[in-house]
This record gives C-alpha cells, structure tokens and sequence, in this order.
C-alpha cells in the first residue's frame, strides 16, 4: 500500500557507523536507503574524536543534506535519522538526532521506536525541575541518562534503559563512543555490519547493502552494545524470553531488499501472497497489487492461484511538499493524485486487488471505485494481513481504535463499505507461516498486537495521546 | 531499464489543453504524468484570449512549477512541455515552449521529435538574416512559421510544415488558437481527449487518465488540427503511405499505463516477456527484470517460461539534481546508487535477468557484476529488443554509431563484455508480433531503423552533430 | 530620493571587461556596485576565446550570480547588465546580455538607454521575417547587425547604429571582441578604465573604483570602441556636435562616488543644495534631506544656510521582494515602511525638507505628513532640480505625460496638494550652474527635456507606449 | 563604523506585544527595525491563548519570515528576537526566542544582554541533572526557573533572576502571560509603548515608531512587569542605586532614529562630534565620517570646526552571506568590499575622518590606506570616544583584553599602526557630556568600564570564555 494515503505509517529509521573517513557520506546513502521509513526530517551528528557537529532539516534526506551543508561537516563516526512526523509533532526541534551539550561533554541521541511510559516519565523529569524543548520520548531518555549522575555513561544508560518500557532501537554518540540498545522484546529491527574496519548499525539490513557493508547480525532484543576505537563490546541490559518483532515490518514497512530477521521481506511478502491465494480462492481474470508493498504479494498470488498478474494499478512519483494539490473541483472531475489505474489491463475483467491491510477504508473504497471507473467488472479486495483491530502503542501511528474500521465493523460491512465483490483478509496463522514463523497459536517471534490485542509489555493510559513517537 | 543509466534516452513529452478555466492546474498534472519523458525542464504558455503568459525552468515539473509561481498564471488555454536535454544544450533558453512576441500577435511552440533537416534550414535562415537566441529545433519552424509572410496563420505553418523533415509532434498557440501537428509517419505518439467540453492533447494517453480526460482518438500522421473556441477543425498537410511508430515507444519509453495506437504498453512489454522467453528457454531458477521498464517484461517472462518471478533488484528512488553523487572511493567501496541487487533473493540461484536493450553496454556490464556478488550463481541475460546497430535521427539520443557497442560487437562478444553467462536478443519478428503487429519482413506500422537501418525519412549528414533535438 | 518611491526610474547599468583571468568575478563586484541602477534582473556573459557562457536571472546581483553558478563560468572577458523592468516588461526573456548564436559565431548585447524608434524598426523586421523573443530594444539592434549580411562585423554595427536613434550605451561582445558603442549625442555615461593590461568599460566610474580598476577616460558621443587581445582601436560612427548628458544623472540616478564628464556626482549635489538655499531663503530650525540620493543637497542647503543639518528622516533598509508588504489596516495604523521620521530631531522645529525632484506628488505629500506627524512645526519643501513637465524617452520611466504632476499644475497648486509650507524648485539655471555647467539658456552639454521640452533628437509617437527601455 | 568590519559587535534585540490581532506582522516590522542589532537569526512566537508557535531560523528577518511561513502563526501576542552570532555559536539551536514545552504549560524566552555568572550556573544546574540543547545563557535562566518548583510563575521568575548577574533585557511568554525584565543596572535599552490598547516592548524605540506605536516610558532598572489580557502590572525585583546604561549604544550600536534614557541617538552623536571638534582642533580641507554610524558625527565635527563635510566614504549595500568574497588576488589588486573612498572628494585634500571607535585597529588601518590612496594628502583619524581598553562583560563581543590594541598600545604607537596623520581620541568627559549627562568622574548613569575598567558588577573568571552571549 502507498503508506502516505493511510493512518498506519512507519515512524524513523536509524543509521549509524564508526571507524571511517567518509563516516558523513556514508550516512547520508544508508539514511537514502531508510528514507522509506520516515519523510518528516532527517539529521546526522558527527563526531571527530573531539567534538559532535550535526546537520538536520525537515524534508527528505536530499532536501537536508545539501552539498553546501555536507562540505562543512566531518567525522569519522556518525549516528542518523529519518523521522516522520505525527500531526502537531512540531517541526524542526523534533528533528533527530537531538544533541546535549554539558560542560562534561556532549550527547546525541536517535531513536526509533515508541515509549509507553514516556508521558509518565516525562512528568516525574518535569516535576523535579527538568524542561523539554521537543516533544520527543528521545528527549526523555536523554534526562534520563542525565540524571545517572557521576556514574561512568554505559552505567547511566543501563540505569535510564532500566525505567523506560516499550519499542526502541536507540543510538548514543559521545565525542569517543557509541552506544546501541534494543528493547528486551526487539519490536524494532536493527542490524549490524561492516565496512572494512568500521561497523555500521542500521534499521534494516538494504541499508548495509546500500552502502557496501558486509552484514555481520542482527542487535539482539535486551543488548547494549558499545562502539568505540577499541572496537565492539557487548551485554545484555535486560532478560529476554523471547523476541516480538512488529509483523507489520514485514507486511509493509519495511524495502522487501531488507532481510528482517534473516527473512527477506520481498520472498515473505510472496509468501503472503501465496498464502492469500489459498485461503482466497476467488475466480478471476487478472491479479494487481497496489504498489509499492503489494506487488511482491500480488506476485505470490499470481503463482500460487494461477491467474496472471497485471500491472493494474500504476504510482505517480512525486516529492511530497512540493506537489501542488489539485483543488475540489478537479478532484471531481477525476484529476488522479498518487495511483491511477490501468485501464487497458482491467477494463472488462474480474480483477483481485491485493492490498497489505485495511486501516480506515477510505483508500481501500477510492481505489475499488477507480478500478471500477476503468471498466473492472468485478473488484475482489485480498488483505495481505487480518483485520487491524487494535492501536499500536510501539511506533506505528494508528492513533485509536476509533479510527480502526475493522475494530467496530464485520468483515461484511467492510466489503460492503469499500464497493468491493468480495473482500478478504489473510488469517493470522497464515500471516504468522507464510511470514516464515511457525504458529503456535500465540505470539512467539513476532509481535501480533494489533491483530490480537495481546500486547507483549504493560500498557499506560495516556500512552498514545501525548507522545510523540519515534 | 534505467532510462538515467543509458545512452538512450526519450526527448521531451507535450501537453495542451482548450477551453477550460483550471487550464494551468490541468497542465501541470498532465505533464508531471509525462514527467518520465523528460526531466531537465519544464514549460507552459497560457492564453487567455489575450496575451499569452508563461512559466518555464529547468528542473522537474514540481520544481518550475511552485505554488508561487502558479498563482500568477491564469487562462482558459495552455500548451506545456518536458524536456529532456542533451549534453550542452544549454540551459533555460532551450526550455520550451519558446514564446515568441510580435506586433501582430504572439506565438508559442512546444515539440517532440528531431527534424533531420534543421541545420540545413537554420544556414539558410540565419543567411537570410535570422538570429537565434536557442539551439532547439523549434526556433527553426517559428522562423519558417513567420517567413511565411502575410498569408493566415494555418497557411504559413503548413508551408513550414512542407520544409520540414524527420519525427514531430508539434503543439503551436496563438492568443486565438491552438495548432497541432504530427508528422507524416507517425513517428511520435500524440492522441486527443476531452474534459467536457474542453480538447486535450498529450504525448501519452496516461496524461488523459490522470487528468481525468476521455480518449477520444490518436492524432494521425500528416495530420493538422485546428483547436479553437468554435471546436476542433483537421485537415493532412502531407499524405501518409502508413505509420511508422518509434518501437522504443514501447519498449522502454513510455509510461506502462499508455496505450499506443490503442496497443497498452504494459501488455506489449509482457508479450514481448512471453516471446523472449519462447526465443531464449533457458534453465534458471528465478527472473528479475531491470526496473522499472523490463518489470512487465520479466512478469511475461515468468509466466511464459513457468520460472518464478522475483524482485532480484531494487531501484533507490531520488529525485536528480540533488543527491549527492559517491566519491569514486565510496564507489569502489561499493556504495549502490540507482539499483541494488536483493541478496536474499539471488544468493545461489541461476538467474534470468530482463532488460529492454543494450547501447553502450556498461549498464549491462555493472548489473551482471553485481548480481553476481550478491550470491547469482549464473547471470543470464534477456534483451526484450533486438541489438541496436543503427543511431535514431528521429528523436532519440543514441548519438553515434561509435557509442553503439552492437553495432561493432557480435553477441558472443558482447555476452563475455558484459559477463553474462548467456546473452539473448529478442529476434525483430518477435519484437513486432510482440507488440502486437503483424511482421512482413519490413517496417509496417512501426520504424525500426535502430534496429535494421531501413530509415523511414530522407537522412542529412549533419543531422545529429549539431542539432538539439526534442 | 527613494528611487522605489516614484515613478521617475533608472534602467539599466552595464559593465565590461577584456583580458582578465577573473573576469567573472571583476564583472560581479561591478554590477554590484552599479546595482542602484536596476535591482530586477542581472546577467553576465564570457568568452574564454572559443564560446560565450552565459548566467541571467531575475532579481539582485547576489540572488542571480551565486557561489554555485559562479563556479561554472569562466573566460577572459565579460559583459553584464544590471536592469530596471519596468512594468509589463516580461521577466527573465528580458534580462541581458542578450545572447544569440549562429553557425557563424555568437554575439551578446548589453544595453543601457532607450530607442526612440525601435518600434519602427521593428515593425519593419518583422514585416521582413523577424521573430522576437524579447521586448527590448535590444533584440533590434542584434536584427539590424545580423542582417548586414556577410560585410565584416564591425562595418554591419555601424550600420545598425546609422539606423537607430535614441540614448544608448552598448556593449557588444563575441567570441573574440568587445564592441562599445555610445549614442551621438552622449545622453548615457560610459566610461574607460584599466587594470593591469585588461580593458573595464561601466556605466559610472564607480565600477572602476570598486573593482580597482584606473579610470582612463570618458566614453565619447558618438565612438565606437573595439577591444581585443591586440588592444583597443577607437572610431566615430556619427557626427556630434555637442554633448548631452541626461541631467537626472547628477540629480539622483547615479552614485555620489561616481564622476560623470569629470564631475563628481556627490560634490555636484552639494553644490545644487548651496544653490537651492541661495533661492529659496527659508527661516527654517533644521535642514534634512530624504535619503538617499538628497542627502549631499541638504549638506549643501545648510552649509549655504547656516542651518543645521539633521537626520530627520531615516530609511529602513531592506531588500525588495521578499519583504512582507504590511496590509491595509497595518498602514493605516501608521507602520513605516521605507522611511521614518525621527522624532527627536524634528519634534517642535521649522523643517526644511530637501529632495531631489516630484513626478506624481505622491511621496512628497507622505513625508511632509510623516513630518508633521511627529511633531514638525512647518515643512519646507525644496527640490534639487525644476518641475518636471515633459516625458522622457532616453531611458527614464516617466510614462506619460499625465502622470507629471507639474506638467498640469502650478507650484501653489503643488505645495497644496502636498501639504507644505512652503515650495521651492531649483531653477534651470541654478540647477546647471550648481552642476558645473556654463548655462546659455539652451541646451548644452545636458539635456533638459524633461523639464522644458527641448528634446536632442527626433520624436515619434509610439515611441514610449510599446518600448521595454533599457 | 561598519559594525561587521572590527570585533566590537552589538549583540541582540528583542521585541514584544501584547493584545492585537497582527501581532504576528507588527512583530516582524519591529524586529525587521532592530536587524542592525543582530543579522544571524530571527524568530518569534505567538501566543493564541491556548498554545505557543513559532517560527526561527537563521538568517535575516526577511530570510526567516517568508511570507510562506508567516501565513500559518497568529495569535494575538508574541515575543521576537534578533540575533548576532559569536564565532562557534552554534547554528539554529541558539536562535530565540526559545521555548521550553512542559505537561503543564509552555515558556518561551528572548533575551538581549549577557549573564557574568552563567558558567557557574550552567555548571550547577548539570551537576544536578540538567541537560542543555543550546549553548546561550538563555536556557540557564528557563532551568532555573522551571526549577522553581510549583510556586506560580512570578515568583520562579523573581528567584531566577535574583540568582543571575550581568545584563538583561528579557522578554518571556507563556499561553497567557508575557514578563518583562531589566537588570537592576539597566545596562541594556528597553521600552514601552502602546498600539491602540496592545503593548509593545522594544529593545529601542525606532520599533515603536516603526510599527506606529507611541512610546509610553522606559522599563526601569530591575523592573518586573507583567502584561495579559487584564492590563499591566510592575514591582521591582531588585534595588536599584542607578544607571548603567551601556555607552556603546549611544557611541555606535542604536540607530539614530532611536532615543535610548530620553536622548536622540543621531542628536547625542552629533554633540560628540562637536565635543571632538573642540577636542582636536585640527587644520583641515574636508571631514568625513565612516558610514553609517559616524555620520552623524561627521556633520557635529563639520558644524563645529567650519570645515565642511564631504561624503569621502561610502558604504557598498549589500546583503551578508550570499555576497561572494573575492579572492585574496583580487582584494589585492583593489577590490573594494565594503567601503569605497570617493576620490573626487578627497583627492588633494586633507581629511578628517570620524570614526566611532578603535578595537582591533585593522580596520582604521585600511580606510586611513584607502584615502591615502585616493589621493589624501593628510589623514587626520578623529575617535568619537575614549581608547576601549577592558573587554566587556555584558553583551559587547570583545572577547578579550589580547584583541584590544587600545589595551597595550599609547595613542601615538595606535597612530602610526594606523597611518594617520594624528589620531584624537574624545575624552571620557567629553564623551559622557557629549552625550548629555552631566559628568562626576565617575560612574553616573553610563556604564563606563570598557574605558574606565569600572565594572559595575561583580565579575567571574570564566565569563567570556565559555559562554554565549546575547
């Protein structure tokens, strides 16, 4: 699905390296690789050994790493970020990495992922005197660290991972080192790699490839690893029972070049899609994905059910901000902004429409109807996911169960409400193997929440109305 | 293919619109949905029955096009233009359409094609005293367009019609009217719709759909169209013995959603997948195509062949100008730029790769390399085109027989060039019944002088070195 | 006065220079410095010898020659122009130099002046074949010099310059010379400087200072000046009988560093401001002058006066169309946009207010209500020049008649309309006095059309409503 | 002087209003009025009564605010700031207003001055677990006053400021409240005016006559005052004996349309210029005064002495950062930046030129050079004040007492470094009553101490090294 036309949307990516001259460029290819993962803003922090100098914007990575800005920057270990911003997230404050700077030293954090206690942290930090400048949980981690007092830093961050509770892939730079956590339950991925001498950290392993980098392995949830000239140390800051990586990572977040894991995402996608298939088992003339995350799925479907896929659905690619929107009234009259359909390929036909999930069913309804418009005689919707029923309070921005339409409706409303023949969604055993995962009828490996309400860490109150997550 | 990665590339695409208040807005649409033809610039000339106004620039149509700059243009009429440039042709000058004002009313021109008699036509005017400020073609007809002395507008641009020679779309606007013309043969593709009452024309019938228009019928070779309030008048300026469309219109040019002469690109290009694969039967365990042209064909290919289809390579998307390019050591060191090879995807298995041609053959050559460092143990390579051994003069920039590596190299040759573990070209009768014409052994309805030689126009010695073509 | 201000408008500066490894950087420093003779566009073009290389854009020097553009361009010789749009006249097209290319060479055109029968002319090249692209005068002479056919270039200049008449300055350059060119009865400044070996031609002598460059001589009326590496070689295409400097020259148009015929520009201000006291003989409690142009006329007033000169008025610097315009309400609420009043100096005091010359009325009438408003006693107006009765056709925009204030009302009428308490206009005498000049009653060595209708050369009647002056 | 040309550097400006619905426009005039106070960064935010927004960057006031951006604040009070930079500043961070967003209501502060116990400060708020996004002296008052615990917000802020020194003038805002502060010695301008029924505070008046408001009174010496929608209220916060206001703002940084403590800049300017006139009684031909701040002057000096004033100097306009530097064979050959000598006024002549102060020299230097080579036959270099010998604390960018010539040189040693002819300092005495205070030879109203080495406050060793200033 085009992440931009729905309410479920990837929040951040991360990149970092240590160990190389062109430490500044080479972020800005593994942040061009993660820009997928968030559009809002983008930043970097260097250190040369001796001070910390960064660069952020809000835009794409090559609207804020102008050539102009790269020439003064320099280092030879970065950490970067690409954000995107949940409404009201507040422009350029936001922006990652946020940089602290004390007479003792400075300290950069990036973060990707979701706090479900930062609301009540943040107003224990503010009741003793703290006070924010963003509206970040990246922010309250920061205090945190802070306030460990005169302990050595890999102590202090121990301490500060040790009262926070949720989803994070975080990076810490000082001038002379860098530090990389991952939650006790991994929802965020984040690998590891290396070029020549140097390693390198990223949200997802294209990033690696991207770059040149050898992948090495995955972070592991509950580790804390240090990076510094010496080379890499390890530990574990938490007990882990077992990892719960986001589903929807494979489902649609993640570039299906990306091995999640040690899945590829595109042949987990073919899965799904061979899976969908299966359980469908509809009649049809013609299979189309809706691009881009669909296709490897529509792909798995055409092979496993036998009906050709057809590029039945076709992006336009533009750059977000910049686009002028078309007015009401040319909307109506049937101006297309990010997909249009093919009519030469769907005009007379039963065609599948294989989509990755369903989160307000605007989208899924406009593009039946075009499909429609251009002559299909039958439209089948497959969701490549079950029904999304439950917020996330991780890092995905599906801001309440008021917004899920499958939460409140059958699946037969929901057919019914989008124009569709036929609409349906994969089970979650099937998500769960087709994945790659064995199921075992609970969440083991991955993360199953949204589907199943059944969160893997304690939930607060206020966790989703206050926070900005990243 | 890569259109960027090549020596070949598509010259410019035109849009014109009549008769509609949000003239501007619909243009921009139009030509952001033709943006693949052209990217170093971009252009539009409104009439609002009284003057003409413009925007042009270099860039992509949503950098010239700001909202700024929007809000001051305004008319019921507008011709628009994107352009690809060649090497040196220099500049804003050269962006279309060219605005030319007189005493007795102005005049806009908007092209696509090459004349193969411009420098002939330009000694002769500039030794009759004109002066050009462009290098473009299309100052040439305005010449000839205004030497026409006093006769009436259509006359004296179907006597300049008459001088000119080579492939031709012409889009020209008055404060009056709007004056539309194809070539004799065909050779680019221009077709007529209609928003209500409002006459459209663009380079591609995508630029219909996503504008919302309805397709009335393709511009027919030697055909002169007269657009003005009163409606649409037409009349040959020159007669046809048949059409000879650009093969490459459809074998990498155009947007998979066009239809050609009523022909859908996307299933040419899957036809064409299913003929290669008929031709090549090679032994292989899964098929890439090159993004994003050879997708519809490597899909054909999989289907045709019963070899499953993957996605083996991942186009990076960014927008030109700005992104920063790798020093040559990061590119040794590996950094990707515009595609990677996907790991999990190729690693130990043979792989069938479709690409849509070969010009200099280096895009081929990093391509195999890189799938084969990514794990590919054979590359075989499938070209959905025969060998191209002959320059185009009609709008495409292969600029030399020199720079063709086919027409010097036999196939063995160039498979140990490029690495491949087996090279195939699709024969010329497969290309054509591919597409969906009937093959009698010589140009019919499509020009296939890349291929074969046989030029549909009389050729001119200087034509390509000193010519800007669009 | 503030040239923003009125209606009464500079067009155009030009500089140039052969034989200079920087070349392109000497050729920004002087357009800078001339940049108070037009702020809307700017261009330069070079010749490294073989090819011309152009940047134009719309807007400041800073804004069109940036570090990035710079980098880009090189050559051993330049021309540039800073120009002055008057309304209408069409954005970039129209900026200079013009650049035309031909088989046979290229030619660019930098002017500074106004064609009294450029209109004629080109009505009589476009009835001949001629298209324009442009508006500007320009464009007529590159037609005229272009259709001299195959005699040498500097023969078909002369006779181009034999066919126009009117104020001008032109530079002329091709790959291999620079052609200066000045009207016959030298209505423009242009002037000759040296550094080291290389050739500066500018509109002041400013340029020569700024870019240390050693002032050689004046351009003479009628001279046509060729400049190559062989040295300068120098002629008279016309007859002069006497010079006739445009007068506002030295009463507001050009820098108070810069000498015109030898003359000072800030020294001859000062001396009108002696004069203007002399007649006027005001009881007055201070002197200020409205920057910046009055400033060295109220030293002068009040060095001749005995009255102090204060800063009672001041401008808001900034720069032009980026700043927001405040809104009606705003302006009426009294929020000052180009110039303040000073209220500690004027508070309770007899004011005399010196400017350099009324056009509409306008402006004269805010500031002696500003001044009263902060608290000034009495204003007395006086102007460093006479009424302004009779349009300009040389290069300044004063449109027509109807917008001259003084061309239909008496000075009682004047000072009424603008709220003074008193009124005084230099005399002619006074005024060519205080310049320098013998005065004879008649013209000589100025020209003072402006103010009593005794045009230097030949009128025609169309000559001012269709004309982009430059 | 030209501030940007030597290391005495005015740092900061604020402007505030409360109680109009443009408050968002009038704010962008008043600070666009105070852009000689700081030109590296400009922001402002509003108060709708609900939230605070902002806007900031780095760059000018017409740079910052686009008319893009202004369109999306409003509210009906805000605070606004423009910046200068000290060397390392640190890029947008440091750019005010800040604004600190808490769970229980957010504060944003502007703030022109510098605090002598920052370092300590900062040093203590770390050690108890702050942490710093910026480097100014700005964000050590938000800690101290969010660590005020749950008194209301006066109290926090009068036990903030009772715990910092120096000089300050601060505006600070909440959703419903805006507070003023002066430090107990007034050492930094700061007024009241009124719009209608909104206040206006400005660090000068020429914003209150800028934005059409009327000066009410100057904020007092450690005045606290509150404005909200009920009105004004005002106590002291701190004892205060009398005065200090900073010299320098009369000497060169307020512009001269401002009154600073009831007295017209540009008139107390032209007293030091007669005072110094008296003080130097030197033969000479012409005076002249560096633009733009020692014009004035200049016209005191000429009025005094008889002799009378030329503009031998003049200021080349143009905008900062985009200005392209010339190279070092350029500025060699002569290439003038900033300032231009007019030889027409000075050749032959001997001069007197004003200047406003000496700090590093090197500037004094090249303009006593310029003239000389402009044909000068003596230079006479006349100070309109004493030999700045102390660094100073509270706001004025000299760094440290190495930088000061004055510090380690005699009057006659400074004369010959420069080339001078003779060199006058003015007294202290004349200074101080030139200014129009009566002088006890002492401190008396004035902060003397860059002069005199009388700081008025205590003072810490660390002061200039580590902090920024504004």
């Amino acid at each position: 699905m085009l992440a931009e036309l729905k309410g479920l949307n990837e929040e951040c990516g991360v990149f970092g390296i240590w160990g190389h001259p062109d430490a500044a460029q080479i972020t800005y290819y593994g942040l061009h690789s993660l820009q997928h993962r968030g559009q809002e803003g983008a930043g970097m922090v260097l250190t040369n050994g001796e001070t910390l100098t960064g660069i952020k914007g809000e835009g794409l990575v090559t609207e804020v790493f102008t050539a102009d800005k790269m020439k003064d920057i320099y280092g030879k270990a970065s950490i970067g970020h690409v954000r995107y911003a949940t409404a009201g997230g507040g422009g350029y404050e936001n922006v990652q990495p946020l940089l602290f700077r004390a007479q003792s030293g400075s300290l950069a954090l990036a973060h990707n992922g979701n706090l479900v206690n930062a609301v009540q942290l943040r107003g224990q930090l503010e009741a003793q005197g703290s006070i924010f400048q963003t509206s970040s949980d990246t922010e309250v981690l920061a205090h945190l660290i802070k306030r460990g007092g005169f302990a050595d830093l890999k102590e202090r961050v121990k301490n500060a991972l040790g009262m926070i509770k949720g989803a994070y892939a975080f990076l810490i730079m000082t001038e002379s080192e860098m530090i990389v956590a991952l939650d006790p339950l991994g929802l965020r991925p984040l690998s590891l790699g290396k070029i020549g001498d140097a390693y390198v950290v990223a949200s997802e392993t294209c990033a690696l490839d991207i770059t040149g980098a050898e992948f090495i392995r995955d972070i592991e949830p509950g580790e804390l690893m240090i990076i510094n000239d010496e080379g890499i140390t390890s530990e574990r800051f938490a007990h882990s029972s077992s990892r719960s990586m986001c589903t929807m990572e494979y489902v649609y977040f993640s570039r299906p070049d990306s091995n999640i894991d040690g899945i590829n995402v595109h042949t987990a996608r073919k899965n799904l899609g061979k899976r969908l298939a299966m359980e469908a088992l509809i009649e049809a003339d013609v299979v189309t994905g809706v691009p881009d995350s669909s296709i490897s799925v529509a792909i798995g479907y055409a092979e496993a059910s036998g009906i050709p896929y057809e590029m039945g659905l076709i992006k336009n690619r533009y750059v977000g901000r910049t686009f002028i929107q078309p007015s009401q009234s040319l909307r109506e009259q049937g101006v297309k902004m990010k997909l249009s359909p093919v009519r030469g390929v769907v005009e007379g036909k039963r065609v599948v429409m294989v989509d990755d999930s369903i989160v307000r069913g605007t989208t899924s309804k406009r593009i039946v109807s075009m499909l429609k418009e251009a002559g299909a005689l039958e439209v089948h919707v497959c969701i490549s996911s079950p029904p999304i029923k439950n917020p996330c309070f991780y890092g995905i921005d599906t801001s309440s169960r008021e917004e899920l339409i499958a939460a409140s409706h059958s699946v037969e409303e929901l057919r019914e409400m989008i124009g569709a023949d036929s609409l349906t969604f994969l089970s979650i055993e099937g998500m769960v193997e087709g994945i790659g995962r064995p199921f075992e009828g609970e969440t083991r490996g991955q993360c199953l929440a949204c589907f199943n309400g059944k969160y893997p860490t304690e939930i607060y109150g206020e966790t989703i109305e206050n926070s900005q997550k990243c």
